[in-house]
């Protein structure tokens, strides 16, 4: 039987923690060729080549520094290359370029091949929808693809800090070979079927973290933080069965680590609440709070309220998700933090 | 049509804060006595009667000194007098006391009364089993028992933050009649049919709070501590099905205030949650850490967890619950909290 090929399309903090982890943990199965493909969009680090620096120095100096990966990962330029002959493809890239990727590596992909996407986020569709990222992989590669989420922030995951993940997969044969690929002493995995619930969770509790983060920046405590994280959780469920019902979404989700725990440390950690806290704390546009205080990364929590709002506002929906509208028009500078809890007033959950 | 009565039976700092919440409420409701009776049991403060500063002052210098307490609530020092033609008796004492009062006060209960408890706990039952506090109430007083729980720290609700609450109770008129008594604009309410599921997370998240006091305190970062969380949460659940499966628990109530909610309040503040920080960062013994850190008041976590952990040892079910019986392991200085992790190895969860 011909050896199965496992490879990484991304390279960034979480694509080389997982690069790490599925190398380590391929070295040991003999099933697999032991080889691990990652793609790198290549640039300049230092006057190198950062695959050489990668491929010489095992540790990816730019976006993971001070972690070495295990010496069967190889980094590759060509997107086409690391794709050639592999049957599991490991999705982790900015998803700003992710249709334009697939494209170019298109041609490549095996027949029989899968995906499996780390990529929280949402993209958007021509008639104002949101469209999911695996639902761009499995169009444009024509492949399955099932998910990775949870509560692992990469830098503690790159430390082998105990954590767990959800694996989404329709098909439990590939559910049960990313479970024996990724899980380890510290990552432990908890396989379920629901694919569009793990991945939805994903993307849209970065916009209940920037409500975290404006509560806590208005100086509220763990009670009112806990009732607006929860109404954003409820929020999330509401939507999620309401826009993706008939793909069979499972309450069982919520309870997952891609569900509750994820959610519980965006509110508590992370660029969104941050944001969150500095919309709360100063009159400064979006834009600037994030070059002053993510040194111009973006949060994706206001995007993914901007998306979500998108789509809603035409629907005449907005009543429905007010949480999430009101994330929205705080993130625009459109509605007063301090208005933000009055828009909760009536919220469906109460009546 | 006469009027309906609603009493509140104890006066510590969340018996209080309800009697300022009712008390406000229920003069705007005509169909009932405006006079909230409070019972209090009796003690002398600043050389006063409690009752009667409370009755003069409208203030409970004690216990919830600084809130002003509307000037229908009435502190009475004898329970079966607050009992006395009541319609609607909330409970709301420190439960080593529950039976005791209780039998007290049971030839005053009116014929047709319900109650609504308050508490967070859980009782001891003759056969090594844990018994609800509810039950108490249902056997002793014989009437129906609805319960209360919810993200609420006492002092933050009576300072009229917004919160949620979750009322839980098997017959819809108690629960929207309850609903109404308790709703204010920043204290909302969600019914639900399951006492019991939202009784025992009130009780068994303190063991939870524990645990992720010990991740915090070995010095894990939020990915360990979320999947601490997690994991507890999952036992909750499955202690909840096993035990009182025949009452029918329902899967929504974890997503309800006094489920995701409350777990998240307790896992990042309050008493339960410092003991476990205390319990891994020092070697002393839980009583020591409770005298010096909580003035000698007991955190309610532990002693769950030793009750829970009694009843779980005869049945050969320690394996099931790894994270409840290391806790109770920890708490009696059996297990050394470094040593909490390896116990999660082989969860469950993860099978």
């Amino acid at each position: 039987m011909a050896l199965r090929r496992v490879s990484i399309i991304g390279s960034g903090n979480w694509g080389s923690t997982i690069a790490k982890i599925v190398g380590n943990n391929i070295k040991k199965l003999p099933d697999y060729v032991t080889e691990v493909r990652m793609w790198v969009h290549e640039e300049i680090v230092d006057n190198c080549k950062l695959t050489e620096i990668i491929n010489t120095k095992h540790e990816n100096i730019k976006y993971l520094p001070g972690i070495t990966l295990p010496d069967n990962v190889v980094a590759i330029p060509d997107v086409c290359a690391v794709a050639r002959d592999t049957d599991v493809l490991v999705i982790v890239m900015p998803h700003q370029f992710l249709s334009h990727t697939l494209s170019q590596m298109k041609s490549a992909v095996k027949k029989g091949a899968y995906a499996v996407s780390l990529m929280k986020g949402l993209a958007l569709s021509d008639d104002h929808g949101i469209r999911l990222l695996t639902d761009c992989i499995r169009e444009i590669l024509e492949i399955p693809c099932a998910v990775l989420m949870g509560a692992n922030l990469a830098v503690e995951v790159s430390q082998e800090n105990y954590c767990e993940a959800t694996i989404g997969a329709v098909d439990a044969h590939i559910g049960s070979e990313l479970k024996t690929l990724f899980q380890t002493d510290y990552f432990r995995i908890v396989v379920i079927k629901d694919e569009v619930g793990t991945e939805l969770c994903g993307a849209l509790k970065n916009i209940v973290a920037v409500a975290a983060g404006v509560i806590e920046g208005l100086g509220y405590g763990d009670n009112t933080k806990a009732a607006i994280i929860r109404l954003g959780f409820m929020e999330m469920k509401t939507f999620i069965y309401e826009f993706f019902g008939c793909r069979n979404p499972q309450e069982g989700t919520f309870l997952e680590s891609c569900g509750v725990a994820d959610l519980i440390t965006t509110c508590y950690g992370g660029r969104n609440k941050q944001m969150g806290i500095a919309l709360a704390t100063t009159n400064e546009p979006l834009a600037t709070l994030e070059k002053e205080r993510l040194k111009g990364q973006s949060a994706q929590g206001p995007l993914t309220a901007a998306e979500v709002y998108a789509m809603l506002e035409p629907k005449g929906l907005l009543e429905k998700y007010p949480l999430f509208a009101a994330v929205h028009r705080i993130c625009t500078r459109k509605l007063d933090p301090k208005g933000f809890l009055h828009c909760l007033a009536n919220h469906p959950e109460h009546r």
